[in-house]
């Protein structure tokens, strides 16, 4: 089944993401949505076809996600995890993915410490003339478009479960709280969440923020297929060094995990300081509107970026529904980048 | 297909199983352990569930013996080991069943190192009124109860390979020789093989004994469903501090594995000294009835809880019949605990 | 579907193999090729069937190749690791296959540190009566058989494609460089290559050629069905201590990779040493056959044991195609098997 708003084969970055393609992605994710509410949660979408998960950085929750997603739309699933693998042997990564190409591998599902790594493997993939699809799961401090894409899911469906479409986010004020420097997941949402025509707003230490607003969201030098997007600027993007701003009548609030690492590497006092500017807590929310909801990426870090009480809050909290979204959102990735290839 | 004997949606101790139950889950695995002898070992019963191997505790035999039976059953299989996972990134054991919930698993397969995990996250399923079954597959030194009941399959089917039953034990000798103590494979098996009627015999050191019984097979107090379990006194059971009055006359000996970290806390002089007071070997079996068996949870440490000559003796050795009950076993408890959620 | 050239329930050692065999894999492997490039690459011929990956030594490439093959055939699949295993509670290699054996495994694949374990396991097997089939995935410096069958399918299929047949290689020149001594790779593709008529030379430095060559491909002793076997002495085999002998002419050029340990065992001068004596180089391969291709078994040292201008190039490269003869041929090699078994 093609699709006519679908021709990409990779999804490496949401930086040159079109309207289209935003509400293909909801729809079809939609679709399988309903799927996943049938007793027999499968289809044979993908029967035969091979997806690779090569996961160089460790992620149980992610890997499990893609696993599942593939499983249901019935493909086989190989899995390579670092650390037990020839990279240790000194193979390289290309060399690697050149290995899994060779078995038969149809798509592959790449996470790597190093931002750029999925869309080198992408660009490898092209150069040799095969039409494998390259799915990035995350790359660095660079991108994590599938968590973007589902938080869109998870957001959308509020307003129509069985037709969600970008533009209900508009004029939306959406808040962005903690390490936005160092977010992938942040970067890929300013690029969804800005495109919906939504507000968004961005919250954390100064330390944790990007100086130069401009050069943290600017396209990627070597991606030439970006060279038509709108530029930043025109997108409704605010930063804050401090909460409040950011919470005042917000629709909606994503609080990022917090690296600890963050704290030896001196960019921030305490983690207990932490949660007592940051942490997004009930009192808190009072300055958002009534309905406000909180969405966070997991794993969550209880009691610094977020409060138990209301990250197991029905009322407020989006985090059950975002895992939910995100089998869906990633069979619908996958099936496009499939029907894509075809 | 509903079953009038089955209503449980989880399987996490064998301390308030009835009659029926028990005979409920012989039957079910009899029936696949003769799919088992079919040249396509597969069954189309869970086509489309998705089963979690949640093992924060490493176990590959357990875990692969879940895997196959989820996996004979069609159902699909996510497999989450502690180590590589969010654990280590502090979220926690709630918070990481949650999102393997909220992926869409219908059942959980949940192995910890802490008494008590598999039945808090079983409460935490019904809490947020889910149908997702909980199975435990080991925690801490309370209960394994799928050992328990592949361990009275294997007795049973030695009576009626067909129709096993709990009364076909009525009144046999039983020796449990071992760490009774810290096993919670010992505990299990307390519970199903004192409802059959059997006399269970336990003997080991000392130290490795639970001084008053009444305290080690109390019902859990947290488990108001166990409230009309008769009370322990009523079952057949005995503690020996030596082995040869629990051997004499024996029908079944059961020895346990001994964890070598138990002489490190000095609840045991040295390896060959509790190989030489209760080393299960041919010469002390002379003691059981002419046809006695033996069974071991395994992995066995041969040489000291029990004689290699033993151990690969098929006129006494129940062990490998043991493995071969556990795929038919789980996946009984899989199919009815799929069976009762709906 | 029998076979009327295989009997074989196991696969350890190409030693004894007979041209007939050779011919069978390499055309049961071909029409597994031709299935394939089909968009739904699986054949339902190992149903219901359960294969076990013991892998007491960790190979992700390898491990990947036999789990794809199997999933293709449509077996169910088990992975065992070394590491997270029982073995490190002391439980016995045997016990583990026993083990995995009880459960309902029908065919296991062997990785080992420690020649011979796979051949131990497979009389095991026989030894109690089982019909189970063991594939040796490489067994410590003694045979990697799969390794020489996926790279003679390589070769062969060269000359025709849906039709390869083991004589295409008479009288062909085939070089194979590097640590030969040490190399289960090296041994198993002696086998076949001299089987096949083939002129096999053999180059590396001293420290790592066999002594006597007799020694070094003489039939293991523990094998009664290699009796009928010809000797070494008639196949055309050949041994350089100098690279150049050994390209010269050659239509093939395997090189093989090169352990690091070799040098902390005082083996090797240097990896830089080694390069300039035997690294395969575009300029060394002008000594060569216009049209020669190169082989090797992955993972490679880059810049070691070839150059990378070599490893990259479609006109000299044969890398890629060994990687997809691969699954073709275990997927043979365990279909075969399995139609031996019944």
């Amino acid at each position: 089944m093609a699709n006519a708003h679908w021709t990409r084969r990779h999804v490496l970055s949401l930086a040159d993401f079109t309207p289209e393609e935003y509400d293909t992605v909801l729809q079809t994710a939609a679709s399988f949505g309903e799927v996943l509410t049938r007793r027999t949660k499968k289809v044979p979408a993908l029967q035969g076809q091979v997806i690779t998960n090569l996961f160089f950085e460790s992620s149980t929750r992610t890997r499990s996600s893609f696993e599942l997603a593939a499983k249901r739309l019935s493909a086989d699933v190989l899995n390579f995890a670092a650390g037990t693998s020839s990279l240790t042997k000194g193979e390289t990564i290309l060399d690697t993915a050149k290995t899994y190409l060779a078995m038969g591998t149809d798509m592959m599902v790449i996470r790597h410490r190093e931002a750029g790594v999925p869309a080198a493997i992408a660009q490898e993939m092209d150069r040799l003339g095969t039409n494998v699809g390259v799915l990035n799961a995350g790359d660095g401090q660079h991108e994590h478009p599938s968590q973007a894409l589902l938080d869109l899911f998870t957001l959308t469906t509020l307003y129509d479960p069985a037709h969600p479409r970008l533009e209900v986010l508009k004029d939306k004020k959406i808040a962005i709280v903690g390490d936005i420097l160092h977010s992938r997941v942040a970067r890929s949402n300013i690029w969804s969440l800005t495109a919906s025509g939504a507000e968004v707003h961005l919250a954390g230490p100064p330390t944790l923020l990007p100086k130069l607003f401009a050069d943290f969201v600017k396209v990627d030098p070597p991606n030439p297929a970006t060279a038509g997007n709108p530029p930043p600027l025109d997108r409704k993007l605010f930063i804050h060094w401090q909460l409040e701003p950011a919470l005042q009548d917000a629709d909606y609030v994503m609080t990022l995990r917090l690296q600890k690492e963050r704290m030896t590497s001196h960019l921030l006092p305490s983690l207990r300081e932490y949660h007592l500017q940051f942490g997004i807590t009930e009192e808190r929310l009072k300055l958002c509107k009534p309905n406000v909801k909180v969405l966070h990426p997991g794993p969550t870090n209880r009691g610094v970026e977020i409060s138990s009480e209301v990250m197991d809050s029905p009322k407020f909290s989006l985090i059950s529904q975002q895992v939910t979204s995100g089998v869906a959102v990633r069979m619908a990735l996958l099936y496009l980048m499939g029907s894509g290839r075809s």
